[in-house]
This record gives structure tokens, C-alpha cells and sequence, in this order.
């Protein structure tokens, strides 16, 4: 049977996580339909199932910033050469990896345009168009949208060429309330990240090195991954009045007096999917979070063609399950079961319901949970209240399970020798004291492969010196290998 | 007082529409902060008001899409130059109005990368690595993003460089499927179009002259705006097998054999917002059909700093229309009534309810209609079930107003000499037969001045001779001057 060998064919061909983990990743991205290549350099095509994530992760994030008083707004995908120049720092991070448009048409351009790696100068000289008065601040803009950062290497939804974002830019009459929208932007995706994702992260600011071109202070979250290795998952960037000086964007406070405002951006793009699956995902394929998975619930009717009763109420369960709001799909096919359960377990989807004609009659179902396979029947009558508890338990395994790997990969270290020899031994988060040089955090990139995640807010003090120097130490730092 | 002179520079500063339509169109768009220019060549940036318009646009239609089926992905924003350009009329159309990214980096591009101008090759390309089975279709895919176009021109919405839309792509395995699906998607903009935007719309099939480049068909609806002239306002092609033939895109049939698939494709854009304010605006500013108003009714408390208990109640009202899924907004600034008015009628809020201590005791509110100043005295404990009607009659007014106008600016015409004189008289729709030549059609521009909008379906047969040639006519045409 075709349904058969597909299934056999499916299993088959991925790479258990545990041998190459990079393998196996490009195996789920192309097996769970998330990603196709394209013949456009770094770039990709994201299918269907993998482009329907990213509109829950929309809908969910859209929602937060506008209870918030965000609102979305549109500007150009092009920005030009001198106005990408006006702020020196942040040009000097972005030219060396943008896309020049040159032609229009048959027209040589008088000047050079870059698609937007980001937005900040395009917003910038649009406030300066809009705000005037106090009146006019706070401005709390947000845009959906892609940018286009020229990488070298390309991964799924890791690193390519162009990306899906959003980034929120805003300005504000004083520097403690944008340092206040800062932080609360980024506590808003830690919440996201651990409340809708079940991604535990780190909250903390990255250091100078690291932090983004052109800001005062760079927010992160970092999450880890099951191999040790880091993601960054969101960032938000204090910026001063840098940009508003360098723009020439002014208001009249109450006072009368004329003022530079105070700004802001945070963004947090696809890449949060490349985390989703590499903290989940298992060697049977995706795990997804309830809160972002396309289909939550898949009702597959057993042995449905003798019994036609089960086939309908498979689908009256599903029109029940959606009214509660609920993401449901029957599976009608006439693929084996065999070849569906492996289907679904590859795409993630957290519950998988089976009814029979045996369940019907004993007026049940049986549900199987996604991480751990684990039963449960159900009364037919029970399953708007059961499934919601079900997914909750599944989210807080997940949850608990990542948090878990975090903990078994997080170690802290006083001397270099430590460093090196935990760094050796796996790729976890390293902990240390820092002085706060630079040649100290490039050390430890020389000596032990390490580059600097963030400065925890949670700072605990593991010593008194910096492992590289011997100086006083400032600061603990989180070291890492980061995607 | 502040507030006041505000009120009057606003009204001061509309030019009138039946004076200059084009500088009240441009007015009515910065008034209503739709949109602001930018330093970017023919690019807007689209403020929140006029984002909140394309926002509830995108919920409908996406919606409905899904509700048919297709499902969204995400194509690269850019197309390899030998990708555009291996189907001949596409590239023949399309390659004079392209953005050409020449530089990546510092690095000279072996290829150059055009700015998508549409995606059909792009979809192709996915399409050819996707679909091998009579199982894989159809395929009903759709996306939603910005793409460029190199305009020497630029007008808010109806003209520029860069725009957003959605872009169908369908693939078929069977012609009448494929045609089944192009006239269902038209049908689609078509309800929308009157239904939601209250704007009536011809549907018909362009001339070859005017049809998309690479298409076999192509379907359009065409409003005409309040000065008489035409707007394009959705389209839908059939594609046949030609770009499946040049793409290499097959797939084995139920019968064993190799076919190509047929294809279509369908999009609707920014436009639309200018199509609304160019039916429905009047001197008074933007006028919103309720379906893609960002707020439907706008609240506003009278003489609520000596009344509290107004505020309140404003308040609470507000909340109840919002769980009955009315959009509405309080307004308790300090700005003044008369200033308050003026800003919700050039913004084109629907309702205004007005509320104020007399009100309360009497137990109604007065609400105001945006098109005709209407006055409504509603029980308060009626408001959820009023509102809903008041915003449905006042719809059912603005379509018919429109259709009024279409009517009234809609002539036939049998010889030339009637054809350039209604030409001359005024900016309609000229009706006249057709003889299908392309040299009468070119005629036609040439001597009064006309495009071909469309074939209707709606056929008439108004004479037996083309009025240019004096042919035998084949088909009624509807002409006119478009933007």
C-alpha cells in the first residue's frame, strides 16, 4: 500500500537528534513542511504550515502591543544611502551587510538604495516630520514586515537573507520613560517565550560588544537550545536621544523648552521558530506549544469505512471542539493510522484524538499527548473541559523539560582553566565574574570559543575577579555558542 | 484657545472636492493622517489610521480566502533576473518597472535581483519542486506583502513605488477548474467591493491590450470614483498552461499521464483605500464604509468636567459596544465639541454618539450620521441592537449614492462623433461595441482620449458595427480615463 511505504519512508529519513543535530533540524524543517529552498540567494520559501505559526505568533504578539497602545504602521522597504548615514554608529553595523539597490528600470539611480535591514532611520525621519509638542509624545509605532541582511551561510529560519519581524520603534519625553518601555517590551516577550512557547530564557543586557549599532543599551532574551547552543529570541534597545539629535527630531515640552525625545526599538522575528523546534522537537519531529501550533487537536475516526456513524461524529466533534475555540482538523484520509500518527507526531501537533466504533459506543475517546505518548480517555461529553487541561499539562511538561536542559547544561566557573574545560566538555551556558574590558570578553572568545549571551538580570557573585585578568569583577556575564 | 484654532485651520485648509479633485484628494489624505511622504522616491509611509483601514481589509478577505481554502505563505522578495525571465510576456511587461539590486555587501552580484513586481515565477519555481501527483492538487496559495513597481509617478495609494496587496496563485489540474477559480476569486473582490466598501464595480474581462503580462484572461472590476474616472480594483487571471510549460511544472494524473497544471492568479492592494476615499469622501473629509473602519462609532461625553456621571457612563457604553464587536472609541479630551466634530467627520468615523447630562436622565444618546448629519435620538438600552442597523442603512446610502453617480456619469455610444463628444462632456463610462481589433482600441485613446476598462459580462447590444471601423461588432466595451 502507497500509504504505507510513505509512512516507512518518512520515519526512515530523519536524522536522529542525538547524531547530528543540525541534520536532523534540516530534516524536520523540510519533513514537517515548514521551509522549502529557493533558487534567490539565503532565501526561502515558508510553506504553508510553517507560515500559519508565524500567524498565531503574530496574532498573540499584535494583540500584547496593541492592549499596550501600540500601533502598526507601514513605511518603505528602501531606504537611501545618506539617510542611512545619519547615525554613524548604526551605519557603521549595517552597511557591510545590506542589499544596494542600483536600477529602476533602465535607469541608473542618482543615489544607492538599501532594503531595509531595519528601520530605525526610516521611522526616524518620519517623527521628525510628525511630533512637534509634548502633545504629540508618546509615539508608540509598531510594523510588521521583512528585512534583508546579506549573510554569508544560510539556515531555515536561523539565518537568511530576508526575514519575518516586527519592530516596534518609539519615542518618549524623558529617558525613564523609554527606559520603562524598554524594559516592559522585553518582558513582554519573555512572558511570550515562556507563557505561549514554553522556551524558559534568561533575561539580561548584552554587553558593548554585542549590543545593537547605534543603541545605549541592548535588552535580550536568550533561550537554549537541546544542544547547549544559544538563541537569541527577542531584543529591545534603549537609544537615548542619538538618533533623534542626529535626525534633528525636536518637541516643545510643557515647560517651553525644546527637547530631543527618547527612543526605542524591539523586534523579535521567525527566528523564534528555529527555537521552537530545536527546544522540542524530538526525533519523531516538530513539538509545538499549543499556543502557536496550527492544528491543536487532530481527531482521527478508527475504521471509519465499515462504520460511517464514527466519521460523523468525528466531524460534529470537530465543529464542537472549534465553537470552544480550539484548532482541530479530522483526518479522513485513507492513509493507514500507522502513517498518520507518524504524520502528526512530525508536524507537532500537540494532542492526537482517536474514536472508534468501540469508543462511540462507550461514549469515549482515547487522547494521545505528542512529548510523551501518554493516554488518556476521555468522556465524549467531557472534551471542551479535558483538552484545554490536557494542552496546559503538555505546555508545563514542555516547559519543565527545556528548563530542565537548561539546568543540566549550566555551569559557572571561576578560573579560565574551568572555562576552558566545561566549554570543552559540551556547549552549555557558562557563568563567570567580568571586569567589564572588552580585550576580556574577546579573550574568552580566543581561549574558549565563548561569546558573551547577556548580563543577567538575576546576577549571583561567583567571585570577586574576572577569570581572563584577575581584575575586580563588575558583572557576571552568561557565556555561550550562539545560532 | 488652542483647540479651537486647530478646529478652524483644519476645516480652512480642505480644498473643496468639485473645485480641485485632485489637491482635495491629496488633502484628505494628510488631513486624515492616511499618509505622509517620505524621502524614500516614490514611497509613502502609511500612518495608523490609514494601517488600520488595510487591517481590517486583510481581515476580511483573509478570512474568506481561508474560509475557500487557500492558505498563506511567504515567497523571497526577490527574483533572480533568468527567473523572471523565463516566460516572455511576463518579462516583456514587467522588466521596464523594476528595482534591480545589483550589491550585496560590498560584493558585485553575479546576478541581478529584481524587487518583486508580482510573484508569479516565484510561485512557479515552488510550484515545480512541489507538485509531482494529481494528489498535490489543486494547490491554493496566497500571500500578503509589499511589491514594487518603478512608477515615474507618485499619488497616495493609487500610484507607487512600492505597494501591499495579497497575491493569489492557484494551480489546477484541469482548465475549467482553473477558470472555475479565477471567476470565483473575482466574484470574491467583487462582493467585497460592494458589500463591505459599499463601492459598486463592474465585472468584466479586459482586452488583450490591458490584460496582466503572461495571462490568457484576465477579470477585473472597475468602480468609477466620484469625478467620473475609473479605478481598477481587483483582478483575476488565467494563466492556461503557459508558464507550468515554461516552468517545467507536471504532475502525473489519475490516468497515469504527464500533465502540466493550469494556473491563475488574483490580487487586490492598497488602491482600494484610495477607491474608498475617492467614492465616499466629501468636503468634509474621509467618509468610512463600517466594515474597514478602524472606529465605526466614536463616543463623545458633553459637559462631562462639571458631570462626572457622564464621563462614566461614556465609559461603560464604550465597553458594552465593544463586547457587542462595535468598534468605538471615547473621546475625553479637552478640545472642544466643534473641534471634536470636524476631526471624526475628516476622519470618516461612521456614527458620532453624543451623551451628556440631559441625555443621561432621559436614558438616550444622540447619534449623528457621518454622510448626511442625520440625527438619532436612541434609547441607551437599545444601543447595541440600534447601532448595527444605523451603520447598515448609512452603508446601504453611501452604495447607492455611488451608484447614483455611476449611473448618472454612464452614457452609450453608437458613432464616434457621440463618443468624443461624451468624452468631452465629462470623465464616465462610455459604452460602445467593439469590433476586437487592437487598432480601434488604439483609436479610441487617441481620438477621445479612452482605455478599455472592460468587456462586462453584463453585455448589451447597443449597435452591429464598431463605432471606429464601422466592423461588424463582436463585443460591448465599456471605455473610459483611468488612474
Amino acid at each position: 500500500m502507497t500509504a504505507m511505504k510513505k509512512d516507512e519512508k518518512l520515519v526512515q529519513e530523519i536524522t536522529s537528534r542525538d547524531v547530528d543535530f543540525a541534520r536532523w533540524y534540516t530534516d524536520i524543517v523540510k519533513k514537517a513542511e515548514l521551509i522549502e529552498y529557493s533558487s534567490v540567494r539565503g532565501c526561502c520559501v515558508i510553506r504553508p504550515y510553517g507560515y500559519a505559526i508565524w500567524e498565531n505568533i503574530q496574532k498573540i504578539l499584535d494583540t500584547r502591543f496593541k492592549e499596550l497602545g501600540h500601533e502598526n504602521v507601514m513605511m518603505p522597504m528602501f531606504i537611501p544611502e545618506s539617510l542611512l548615514q545619519k547615525e554613524k554608529d548604526h551605519v557603521e553595523g549595517f552597511a557591510p551587510e545590506v542589499a544596494w539597490v542600483t536600477q529602476g528600470g533602465s535607469e541608473q539611480l542618482a543615489e544607492r538604495l538599501c532594503v531595509r535591514p531595519t528601520s530605525e532611520t526610516l521611522f526616524c525621519e518620519h517623527y521628525a516630520n510628525i511630533i512637534h509638542s509634548y502633545r504629540d509624545l508618546p509615539k508608540l509605532y509598531n510594523q510588521w514586515c521583512s528585512v534583508v541582511r546579506w549573510e554569508k551561510s544560510t539556515r531555515p529560519f536561523l539565518r537568511t537573507a530576508e526575514f519575518l519581524w516586527q519592530e516596534g520603534h518609539t519615542m518618549h519625553a524623558t529617558p525613564e520613560e523609554a527606559i520603562a518601555e524598554t524594559e516592559q517590551m522585553l518582558n513582554v516577550y519573555a512572558d511570550f517565550a515562556e507563557g505561549d512557547l514554553a522556551i524558559p530564557v534568561l533575561r539580561g543586557r548584552k554587553t558593548d560588544k554585542e549590543k545593537f549599532a547605534g543603541a545605549e543599551a541592548t535588552y535580550t532574551i536568550e533561550a537554549m537550545m537541546h544542544d547547549g547552543k544559544a538563541l537569541q529570541s527577542g531584543t529591545s534597545h534603549y537609544f537615548g536621544d542619538g538618533f533623534a539629535k542626529a535626525f534633528d527630531i525636536t518637541f516643545t515640552d510643557r515647560d517651553n523648552q525644546l527637547k530631543h525625545p527618547h527612543q526605542t526599538s524591539w523586534g523579535m522575528s521567525t527566528r523564534v521558530i528555529g527555537g521552537i523546534i530545536m527546544t522540542h522537537g524530538d526525533d519523531n519531529g516538530l513539538v509545538l506549544p499549543p499556543a502557536v501550533a496550527p492544528i491543536q487537536v487532530v481527531i482521527l475516526p478508527i475504521a471509519f469505512h465499515k462504520n460511517p456513524a464514527v466519521l460523523e461524529r468525528a466531524h460534529a466533534l470537530a465543529a464542537e471542539l472549534k465553537a470552544a475555540g480550539i484548532r482541530c482538523k479530522v483526518d479522513d484520509t485513507d492513509a493507514s493510522p500507522g502513517w498518520k500518527f507518524a504524520e502528526y507526531e512530525m508536524k507537532g501537533v500537540p494532542l492526537r484524538l482517536e474514536i472508534g466504533p468501540r469508543d462511540m459506543e462507550n461514549g469515549v475517546a482515547v487522547v494521545v499527548s505528542r512529548d510523551n505518548r501518554e493516554k488518556n480517555t476521555v468522556a465524549l461529553d467531557e472534551l471542551t473541559a479535558k483538552l484545554p487541561e490536557l494542552m496546559e499539562a503538555y505546555r508545563a511538561r514542555l516547559y519543565e523539560k527545556a528548563l530542565q536542559n537548561r539546568e543540566a547544561k549550566t555551569t559557572a566557573a571561576v578560573t579560565m582553566d574551568e572555562v576552558k574545560a566545561q566549554s570543552a566538555a559540551g556547549n552549555g551556558f557558562i557563568k563567570t565574574m567580568w571586569c567589564g574590558d572588552l580585550a576580556c570578553e574577546e579573550a574568552m572568545k580566543e581561549q574558549a570559543g565563548l561569546t558573551s549571551r547577556c548580563m543577567p538580570f538575576a546576577q549571583e557573585q561567583l567571585s570577586d575577579v574576572c577569570p581572563v585578568c584577575g581584575k575586580p569583577a563588575k558583572t557576571m556575564v552568561v557565556w555561550g555558542k550562539a545560532y
